[in-house]
């Protein structure tokens, strides 16, 4: 994008959604965004709250706390955005390791136990992740 | 998600889908989702039908027979959600093995020679999967 | 899908878009698809445009290089649709190396930097490439 692309015309409205207590995104890009009635979710991470002059860093050092850290991270950009994980159609799962599959699906099996709705498709993959990160997860959600 | 968590207002009507073939997900996720016109179809593997008393195991040994039912299984939750290849505008394809991608996009053209609608985008990466999986396949479709 | 599958019948219409400079895709996917007010953008990679009778290559031997090209080519394909950045709610960054990270994120921020709509959501994950890739990027956008 250079200084003289001009803006696409306004079609749908387009915001930004960040809840007030997650870190800043290391880049110009959103933890969440609605337009046109879906709501795009982030990669979210298990880094616990902003805390000013700290750099961002994930909580426990153990799958089950970063694991619920991250889903926390979602949902607060979901229900930030007027939603829920009810509305979630799809969620992308990251993990580090094939050995954490049946640890995270316990986790992920506990923590979706009360969803009204049917679940929202998923994908899980093992990819490379920054150092001290077991999982990344972000969620696409039909309002 | 806790105990207390209230569910979102029902906005857009939210349906599983799940064909009577397919092996019971390992978590709480759907195989495939409607909501709002989309079809979100959760990671596919080469899992053959399900079979009481067994486990989910993937079709053969090699690239060909997976990526096959692979396509298949995706296939069967589009069909089931009322949709078909010719409605998805994404298909993400998960190799395991950067030497896998010529013979993959030979299998994928004959597989598709027959759609009528302009073909869907594609991202293919190459990931970790559990042991005995060469490949995953998702795909969203626009209804 | 086979000889006699049947078409689904037309929902909404889907087009292709398919910028002249870019390179054909390896298989039978489309750099672009249009469908319900979707524009999907395949995997794009940092190849040059197009040249008769040469296959695709990388441009540069850098991340710099390579990262403005991929850019490049998925703004391409939305421009070809009628869109641009401003209208993208997810852009999916895949590297090959976390050390990259940084340097990413840097050629990002200026790349970026005229944008006027909240910027779209974003995941970065590590994974393998065919050999010379550094990066691949696709992005999904709300017409």
């Amino acid at each position: 994008m250079t200084e003289n692309t001009p803006a696409a015309p306004a079609g749908t409205p387009k915001t930004a959604v960040l809840p007030p207590r997650h870190t800043t995104p290391p880049a110009r890009f959103s933890h969440g965004v609605i337009k046109g009635g879906l709501l795009q979710v982030a990669g979210q991470v298990g880094f616990g709250p902003a805390e000013p002059g700290r750099s961002p860093s994930p909580v426990g050092p153990g799958l089950r706390e970063q694991t619920l850290q991250t889903l926390e991270n979602v949902r607060a950009v979901l229900e930030e955005g007027g939603s829920s994980w009810e509305d979630a159609i799809m969620i992308r799962v990251f993990l580090t390791d094939t050995e954490h599959f049946a640890e995270f699906n316990a986790i992920w099996d506990e923590y979706f136990a009360g969803l009204t709705q049917p679940p929202s498709a998923r994908t899980t993959v093992y990819v490379g992740l920054p150092a001290g990160l077991l999982v990344e997860i972000d969620a696409l959600a039909v309002l």
